[in-house]
C-alpha cells in the first residue's frame, strides 16, 4: 500500500517527492508518516519556496512537534524562512530548552559559521581518561548528531584540544586525554563567513570545524553534510548570477515567478541595447554610405562578449573556489589583457581576410577589411580587461562578483564593441 | 627558519603555496619535508598542472616513496594524469600489494565509483561482536583511512549490513553485528557514475557509501572528503564549459596555454558571426532603403542572447543538481517558453515605442516599430525554446549538456534573431 511505499522510503526522497504535490498533497503525504524523525529530515531537506507551500497548510501544533526533535541549525535555518509573526509562534510553543538554542542560534548573521553550526557536540575536560570518555558518549552525548570529534575544553569552556572516536578506541582506556589530544585545533569564530567554513573543511578533508566566540569558547560545530550542501548552494548561486538570473531562482518557479524574478535582470541589457542604438544612430551617415558596415556588427559585438565571458567566468570561479586571489590583480588582469589582445589579433585577421575576400572588387576594401579587424582586436582585448577587471575590483570592494559579471559586463562590452568599431570604420574609411 | 614554517603548515597548504613555485622551487620545498605523511597529503592534494611540472623535476624513487603511502585511490588518480610509460614505472617500483590496488582501481572507466573508492574498509562478519570489533579497529583495520562505519559482510564478501563506529561504542560489548547493524544500506555499483555518487551522499548526508561489484560483493567505499572535491568540480567544470572555456581551464595556466585552450571555443562564435554577416549581406537593399534597421540589430542580438543563456543556464544547473529531471523535458520546455514568450511581448512592447517615438516623423515608422517589437518577441521565443530544448534533449542523449549550452546556443540564437528580424522588417516595411 502506498503507507508502506511512504515507511519504506528514505526522508530524502520523500522531500523530492514533496516538491512536486500540492499543498494537500504534502499534508497528506506528511500525516503518512509516522515516524517523527522521518518527519525532521523531511522537513529539513526542504527547499524554501516547498517549504513556504507546506506551512499554509500545516497545523501550527505538527509543525511545532517536528521543531522540537531537529537540530537546532536546520530548525533555525527553516524558522528564518517565515515572517517573523509565525516564526515566534512556533518558538514560543516549543519547548524552551529546544526554542532557545534555535533563538541563538537565530540571533547569528546570515551566512556566518554562527548560524549554521549545531549547538550540541561533545566536549570533555583534559584529564578525562578513554574509557571515561567512552562511558560518556554511552550516556550524557547520547544525541549528539554527528560525534566524529570529542572536543577537549578548559574549566572556562576554552578549546584546547581534540581527539577523534576512532583514537579513542585505540588507546589504553585509562590514558587522559590529555596525552593524546591533537593541540594545534583549527577552529572558525561565530562571525566566519559560511563560504570560508566550507573551504578550510574541503581543503582540509574534515568532518566538522569547531566554532568559538571572541574568548575561544566552545559555542558549536559545523558538519560536513552542511558544508556539502554550501558548496553546491554557492556554486549554483555564481552560476545563476552569472547567468543574469539572481542566486535565488529556483527551478520549481511558477511562469510567473519566474518571469518576475528574470524581467528586470533583462533590463540591463534592454538599456544596453538601447545605448547602441542610439550610438549606430549617430553614425547614420556612414552607414549610407557604406550599407555593409552592418554586416559585421554581429561578429564583433560577438566576439567581443565572448571571450568576455570567457574571462569574467574564470575570474569569478577562480575567486570562489579560492585559485584566483585579489593579490595577484594585476598578474591576473594582465595575463588576460594578452590573451585578449592575442586571441583579437587571431580573429581580427581572420575576419580581415572574410571582409576582404567578400568586398575585393568594392571601393576601399582593403581599408574595410582593415577597420573591420581593427574592430575586432579592440573589441576583444577590452572585453578579456573589463571581463577580468570588473569582478576583480568587485571582489576588493567586497560585493559579489558573480552579479557584477553577468548582464554588467555583457552590456558594457557590447556598447564598448559597437561604438569603437563605428569609430575606427568611420576615421579609416574617411567617411 | 623557513625548515620551521613548512613543518608547522599543513600539507594542504603547501600545495597551494606549491601552485606558485617554478619546478626548482618545487623540488626545493619537497625535501624540505620531513615527515612522509605530509608528502602525501600534498601530492594528493596538487592540480594536474601543478603535478605534471612536479614530476619533471623530481626523482623517481622519491615518488615512488611517497606512492608506497598513499591512499590508493589519491594515487590512482595521479597515475592517470602521467603518461603511461612513467605511470608503469612507478608502479612496478612500488611494493607489489600497494601498487596492486591501484592497478585494480586504475582498471576501472574514468569517473566511475570503482576509480575513485578507497579499496581499503573495515568489514567483518554477522557473528562479530561488538568488543571484537573494537579490537579489530585496534589490530587489523590500523591504517585504514577514514573508518566511520563498520561493513557486515557474509562468508562470499557480499554486504548485508552496516553499523557505526558510534553504535559499536553504546552497544552492550557481547551484542553481534547482526543485531544491531542496519540492514537496508545504500550502495553503488562500481561503474556508477562518480557525480552519481556524490549525489546521493549529498542527498542523505552520509560520510560514505560502500561500492559493490556485480555480485554484490563489497569492494570499497567512496568517502565524504572525495565527495567534496567532485561537486567542487562539476560546479566549477559546468561553469567554465557554459562560457566556452571547456572545463579543463586551470586558474595558473600560462598566457600561450590559455590562448590555446580558449581559441577554437571562439571558433564557433566566430562562424556564428560570419553567418550573421552573410545573412545581412543578403538584405543590403533593405539596409540601403531603410539604413535605421542597423541600429536595431544589437538590442534584438542582446535580447534574444540574454535570455537564451537564462534558459539554459537552469536547465544545465537544474539537470547537474538533480532539480530538473529529463522526465520532465516538455514541461520544462513548455514553462521556459511561456516565460519567454511573456517577456518578449513585455520588451517588443518597450522597444517598439523606443522605435516609434525615435522615429515618429519617418514614413512607415509605425511598420518599423512594430517589426522590431515582433523581431525581439520572436527572437526571444526562440532563445528561451532552444536555450531549454537543446540541454534537455543532449542530457538525454547522454551529452555533457554544460558543452552544448555555451557558444553553441550563444551562436545559434544570434543567427536566428539576426535572420528573423531582417525578414520580418522586409515584409512589413514592403521592401
Ligand atoms: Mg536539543
Ligand atoms: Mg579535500
Ligand atoms: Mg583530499
Ligand atoms: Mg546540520
Ligand atoms: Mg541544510
Ligand atoms: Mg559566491
Ligand atoms: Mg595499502
Ligand atoms: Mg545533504
Ligand atoms: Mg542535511
Ligand atoms: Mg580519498
Ligand atoms: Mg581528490
Ligand atoms: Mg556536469
Ligand atoms: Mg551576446
Amino acid at each position: 500500500s502506498l503507507q508502506n511505499i511512504v515507511r519504506k522510503t528514505h526522508a530524502a526522497d520523500l522531500s523530492i517527492v514533496f516538491r512536486e504535490l500540492s499543498p494537500t498533497g504534502m499534508n497528506t503525504l506528511f500525516h503518512m508518516i509516522k515516524d517523527i524523525d522521518k518527519k525532521v529530515v523531511l522537513l529539513s531537506e526542504l527547499e524554501e519556496n516547498t517549504f513556504l507551500d507546506f506551512v499554509k497548510v500545516i497545523a501550527i501544533d505538527d509543525l511545532v512537534q517536528v521543531f522540537e526533535q531537529m537540530p537546532a541549525d536546520d530548525a533555525a535555518e527553516l524558522l528564518g524562512w517565515l515572517d517573523e509573526g509565525m516564526a515566534d509562534e512556533i518558538l514560543q510553543k516549543m519547548k524552551k530548552e529546544d526554542s532557545l538554542e534555535v533563538e541563538h542560534l537565530m540571533s547569528y548573521g546570515e551566512d556566518t559559521a554562527g548560524s549554521i553550526m549545531m549547538p550540541d557536540f561533545i566536549a570533555l575536560k583534559e584529564d578525562t581518561c578513554a574509557k571515561d570518555v567512552i562511558a560518556a558518549l554511552q550516556n550524557e552525548f547520547l544525541d549528539v548528531e554527528m560525534p566524529f570529534y570529542v572536543y577537549v575544553i578548559d574549566e572556562y569552556g576554552r578549546l584546547v584540544g581534540v581527539s577523534s572516536l576512532r583514537q579513542l578506541v585505540v588507546v589504553q582506556p585509562d590514558r587522559p586525554l590529555k596525552e593524546f589530544m591533537a593541540k594545534d585545533i583549527v577552529s572558525v569564530k561565530t562571525y566566519t563567513d559560511s563560504e570560508d567554513v566550507a573551504k578550510l573543511v574541503a581543503r582540509y578533508d574534515y568532518l566538522a570545524v569547531p566554532v568559538v566566540d571572541n574568548d575561544n569558547r566552545l559555542v558549536g560545530i559545523v558538519t560536513v553534510d552542511d558544508v556539502i550542501d554550501i558548496i553546491s548552494e554557492e556554486a549554483t548561486g555564481d552560476i545563476l548570477k552569472m547567468a543574469g538570473v539572481g542566486e535565488d531562482y529556483i527551478e520549481t518557479q511558477t511562469v510567473l515567478r519566474g518571469t518576475r524574478i528574470r524581467l528586470p535582470w533583462l533590463f540591463t541589457s534592454f538599456l544596453g541595447g538601447i545605448g547602441a542604438f542610439f550610438i549606430i544612430g549617430g553614425f547614420q551617415e556612414s552607414l549610407a554610405k557604406f550599407t555593409y558596415l552592418a554586416a559585421f556588427i554581429p561578429v564583433i559585438m560577438g566576439m567581443g562578449g565572448n571571450i568576455g565571458t570567457q574571462s569574467s567566468t574564470i575570474v569569478v570561479r577562480g575567486l570562489a573556489t579560492g585559485k584566483i586571489n585579489t593579490r595577484d590583480l594585476w598578474s591576473v588582469v594582465f595575463k588576460e589583457l594578452t590573451i585578449g589582445l592575442i586571441l583579437g589579433i587571431v580573429y581580427g585577421v581572420f575576419i580581415g581576410i572574410v571582409a576582404q575576400v567578400r568586398f575585393h572588387t568594392e571601393l576601399l576594401s582593403l581599408e574595410l577589411a582593415f577597420a573591420v579587424g581593427l574592430a575586432v582586436l579592440v573589441s576583444m582585448t577590452v572585453a578579456a580587461l573589463v571581463g577580468s577587471l570588473v569582478p576583480m575590483l568587485f571582489e576588493k570592494a567586497n560585493i559579489d562578483p558573480a552579479v557584477a559579471t553577468g548582464p554588467f559586463v555583457t552590456t558594457s562590452v557590447d556598447i564598448v564593441s559597437v561604438y569603437c568599431y563605428f569609430m575606427i570604420a568611420t576615421l579609416l574609411l574617411g567617411i
